[in-house]
């Protein structure tokens, strides 16, 4: 089962497997919580056979749904940072004083790509500052490194492999890792944020330039922080392929016959198929929102936020917004 | 007939025209030049039935192809921009001191709408030298000045409005018009230059801001350059489903039912259709290439050279490589 | 006399009569007010005697200085733009809907020069959508449009000439125009804001691109709003050595044969005599802060800011802060 | 003595030295090398004697010199490229498969120090292709790979530590590291390149961000490529008063006690001075050219392309400004 080739976003390969079968997955738990513009969805992968179902490792995987993100308005982007503040403190189990590295995955000069460098730009960097400057002493700031390793193509290197590197020699006691998504929904770009404990592995994500960097690789713990950015060419005609029919069905335009023959390609086979016919191009193009400038910038800044708020006990959403960006 | 609302290339219009009937467009004359690298096609509207059938004005539309470009090799850009340059002079009937304007439409802050202000950027501009300093008297060039009048949503003005100020107060004697266009076939991105002596006519483009820019309107000669950098989502949508069906067909997956029923849906039906279907996304959605802002860098110096070498009588493009980029 | 070659600001053109004289500048009236963070100058020219001893033309010019803008403090920076605001409400006298023209001065790529750009792209602009969507009418909202013409070098046109253009096509009903300034102090550089009822006149600025934009020129007022981003080299290095010798008397190093030498020579013929002695570099260097790019980001939203709260009848600063940056 | 406070530049120690004395540097052997547009110097220490006197480690440091690079004529920095490819050559006794790490040190987001980044984005990676794709075997590539580390305000880790983990789990077998510099002279900016096989050793440079990046520290032959981009404003101050009292006594303004009172302190007594009476700015403001984006942009394609031809055995400039940039 190759889900993950098509999404990263837990809730959609949940989706997938719910659009073959009946009643949950097995071995997988999950859990609504919603307010008047946020939606949270934690899905637990608790089993091998969750696992295979979901075509993702076990672990808890939590999806910041707001829609009214699109409208850009900072009331529900606010409040957006604090869910993910607070989701990220259930997840951590570290002590106060552990020391944290953030590292921000993707290309800074593909702006889709951008989400992962540009958080780190607005990060609130403390540990050279706890060492150097004695005042800072219980100031209620954790120690905070951070880094923009660059891609593979860039680097002619594997991001993990400088990851460890900086490990060893840094020794953080916690890691986390932001990266630009691709979803197979268009309608979540930009409105979903996906935390997740297991780290990140490799998946089809925007570049290919993505190795695992989970606490298996690494021996500390890695939350890993997504944001779907674009949507694959394929994944989008294949959605829209799927709509047409449901839509001439409706309509009773087409026959048994019509509906009968797409039915029995089996989705995978559909999707090879499409992409296949698309390849020339699929490759090489990529659909995103046509405000992608301004949606990265957005974006980075509600998790910037959220993280900032989460690593530090006396930090506010207030401060943040008033000394930080 | 709407083809212009979905395409801004003559030679595209012309092909939708030909899926529908047999033998050429009426009132259209078609001229074809090939190199190893480069192809161009001189599309002219002659008639007033050569318009109607195209949904374009009458005028001469000069489509230049070459997929080369898609590997960046700087020496089919080279020549590209010395093509672009020919047919320029061929279509331009003006003196050598004639005052040329040239207009950068387009949005500075999303990449695929930058061409024309990027093209600007990179533009020898003399006007003010040659009336400074009287040394570049009989210098061969030629008095160029330049603007980027930004767009509707920024501005709050419409485009043809500050360029027909402009003009009153500059009186420039012909407009050179640079913009970013959309295509339907997602292999002409970034690959095709089109000149145009008809100026800018509201159509797609990517954002919905341009007005005219004609000698209708302005009374002076404009030519129009533009550069597919985004293909509709809806379009890309129904190009896969109509290659989908091609290859089904030619695997014999599927049987004459299935075939005539999209059969039996006319074009626009079915793009009206599919837009219907996934109109709340395709509006905020834009299919582009993912090294876009490399492709904007690139093909705006191949215009700004080819601009730049068919204006002034002494500058060549190794002047203009050493010199100016 | 020649101070406006030094400098653009009023308070600066003022301090250089009074190193020179006793007593107040004749023809001159001065206003201040002080809050604990925010300090505001009203220079009034009232005479030609004052025009000749200040070098700036009759009018009003309004300094508004904080030097805790340095420390980027939010709440500061909103004080700023609500003095701003306030002092722009009392210098125009126009109707509520009169439309307003705010030309964004200096040059994009260079980043000290872009002040007036930036805020440009972060200004409330209305005109379209007052015209085209009636819902906003009776919405307090005041027609807005704006333009950033580029500058001398780019566009090979006197930018008088371009808002010329545009004004007689558009018609506004006055002009703001945002430009960056060049300061004779290191300690002005973005933590003060000049306001003048006179527009911009021809002076050092940090290009040397500016016409005049007054209402003698253009036919409509004209407000005129500055932030020196650079200080002039020579000026630099003429404060130094003021600084050292003041410095070295002090510490009665040096004798009066050394403080008379050099009070001996003029102050316009040791500027002089210093701009000629690093005259190869001044012409290409400037003097600029090091974070630059971080204080026209910040200083740019905080004028944007006070524009927009200005300029519409129903927009407070949370609103602007919350639904356009 | 302290001369690596105010330059990073050996050929600028040396002149301090021979300001207060008479001939060559002890411990110091100097080698020139002229052609029409370029200046090499070639100053090596060869004793513990000439690193006191210069300040510097003993090592070989090679100043490229090339007024012309001011008029960015394409020629001249061809020329420029090679002779650093040469001297790189000269320099770097290594295996032609040995692999590279190339460092681009400084801050993206601060123009005149975002040499290093900038140049890592124009450079030839190649360690993934040697290593995945099998068809470039035997291609005359070296293995190369690179990393922009950033700096210590934003990473909070002091970038030898990065550099130390990254060489633990890569093991290249010698580093390039690229930064920016500051200079004592305004003529020297974006017209001098400093190749030297002492690493990079703590100094002005443009932040204080530097920690040692040197074979001692990291165990592997580390050549640094530095360009000055700024002046310090102290150094300017103080360079502006040396060239105005030589100024004043040439035109015997002035008498001797004039002359012999700033002769009187020496020069570290006036440069501290200097910097004490201007601190509370000279900390925040730097000197740099006004096109600094332009420089720093043909610098580092400059720089790129001399290390992306020294490396490759079969790769030249033609390649390079064909393919790569």
């Amino acid at each position: 089962m190759d889900n993950n080739i098509r999404t990263d976003l837990a809730v959609e390969a949940r989706e997938l497997y719910k659009e073959g079968n009946a009643g949950e997955v097995p071995g997988v738990e999950v859990e609504d919580e919603s307010s008047l513009n946020v939606k949270v969805t934690r899905v637990k992968i608790i089993s091998q056979e969750g696992q295979q179902a979901m075509g993702k490792p076990m672990g808890t995987y939590i999806t910041i749904e707001a829609d009214k993100l699109r409208d850009r308005d900072m009331d529900v982007e606010d409040e957006v940072s604090r869910v993910l503040a607070k989701e990220m403190v259930a997840l951590l189990k570290v002590d106060k004083d552990a020391l944290a590295l953030v590292v921000g995955l993707g290309n800074w000069n593909v702006t889709p790509d951008a989400l992962g460098p540009r958080v780190i730009s607005k990060l609130m960097v403390t540990k050279h500052l706890l060492e150097l400057k004695p005042e800072y002493k219980d100031s209620g700031l954790r120690p905070v490194c951070a880094i923009t390793p660059g891609v593979l193509g860039t680097t002619g290197m594997e991001t993990s492999d400088i990851i460890e590197g900086i490990i060893e020699k840094i020794k953080p006691d916690f890691i986390i890792a932001i990266d630009a998504l691709a979803s197979r929904r268009m309608n979540r770009i930009s409105t979903s944020i996906q935390i997740a404990d297991t780290g990140i592995n490799p998946g089809s994500g925007i570049g290919n330039y993505r190795s695992a960097l989970s606490q298996d690789v690494l021996g500390i713990p890695v939350i890993a922080i997504g944001v779907p950015t674009v949507v694959d060419a394929g994944t989008m005609a294949n959605d829209t392929i799927d709509m047409l029919i449901e839509t001439l069905m409706k309509q009773s335009k087409g026959d048994t016959q019509f509906y009968s023959v797409l039915k029995s390609m089996d989705r995978d086979e559909k999707y090879n198929l499409i992409t296949e016919v698309i390849s020339p191009y699929v490759g090489k193009l990529m659909v995103t929102p046509k405000d992608i400038d301004a949606v990265i910038d957005d974006v980075s800044r509600i998790i910037a936020n959220g993280i900032n708020i989460s690593l530090h006990e006396n930090v506010t959403l207030e401060d943040v917004n008033r000394y930080v960006n």
